[in-house]
C-alpha cells in the first residue's frame, strides 16, 4: 500500500476530527489499519473533555479499541493514522502498542516537549529497594519457570 | 507533608504491585494523592495482560480513575507514586494531567527510550493542510467567542 492508501485513511482521521469538533473538542482523529487485513479496525476521536479524562486523546482509544478489536496489546501489523503530530504520552503508546507505523498530517511544534505547557516535580529512589525488589522476584519468577 | 508522607504512599503504590504480581502481571502499582484533601484518590495496578491492553499501565490507570474521582482531566493538586520509574506514555499522561508531582522507586534504565524496544516507522505530512485547517478553524472559533 501507498501514498494513495495513506490519504485514504488520513481522510477517514480526518473525519474523526470533524465528529471531535462537533462536540466542542480539540479536533483530532485516528484511524488503526490492520495491514495484513487490508482494514480499519479502529476509529477515534480526541473526547478530553467530554470525558473528562487526560488520557483520551484520539490515538489512546484507538489504540485501546484496536487491541481489543485483535485481542492482543501487540499490534505489530498495524499502523496508526492521526490528523496531528502525536503527543509524547501517544507516541510512547503506539511504540508500546509494538505499531509498525505512524502516519501523521499537520505538525505540532509542541509535541516533542510537554514541558512546555507543564512541569512536573520528579523525584526518584523513594522506597526503592523494596520497589525493585518485587520487579526482580516476579522476572527471577518467570526465567525458573521456562 | 514530607519524606514520611512519601514512604507512606509508596507502600500504598507497593500494596497495588504485589496485586499486580498475584495476577502475573508485571508487578507495579501506583497510587495518586489529592494534596489538598490529604487523600489517596485512585489506586492501581498494571494490567496490560489481564485487559490485552498496551497502554493499560497502572499510571495511566490511576490518573483516568483520579480524574473521574476529581471530575475533570485538571489533577493540579494531585501527586503521583509509582513503583517504578514511568515510561514516556505515562510521564506524558502526568503532565498532560498536569499532575505536581511524580514520586517513584526503582528506577528503569529503559524508561527514557522506548525505541529501544521497538522503532516505530514515523512518517509526517499526510494531507497536512486538511489536518491543520481543522485545528486552526477550532481555535480561531475559540478566540471569536472570547
Amino acid at each position: 500500500m501507498g501514498a494513495m492508501d495513506d490519504e485514504a485513511f488520513m481522510r477517514l482521521a480526518l473525519r474523526e476530527a470533524e465528529a471531535a469538533g462537533a462536540e466542542d473538542e480539540v479536533p483530532v482523529g485516528c484511524v488503526i489499519v490492520d495491514r495484513k487485513a487490508g482494514k480499519v479496525i479502529a476509529k477515534a476521536h480526541n473526547q478530553r473533555e467530554t470525558l473528562k479524562d487526560p488520557t483520551a486523546h484520539a490515538e489512546m482509544i484507538a489504540i485501546t479499541a484496536a487491541a481489543e478489536s485483535m485481542e492482543s496489546w501487540r499490534l505489530e501489523e498495524c499502523d496508526l493514522y492521526v490528523t496531528l503530530e502525536p503527543c509524547p504520552m501517544c507516541a510512547g503508546a503506539a511504540a508500546l502498542a509494538r505499531i509498525r507505523r505512524v502516519v501523521y498530517g499537520a505538525s505540532d511544534p509542541k509535541a516533542a516537549d510537554l514541558r512546555l505547557n507543564h512541569r512536573v516535580e520528579l523525584v526518584g529512589g523513594v522506597m526503592a529497594a523494596e520497589c525493585g525488589g518485587i520487579l526482580s522476584g516476579y522476572f527471577r519468577g518467570k526465567r525458573a519457570v521456562k
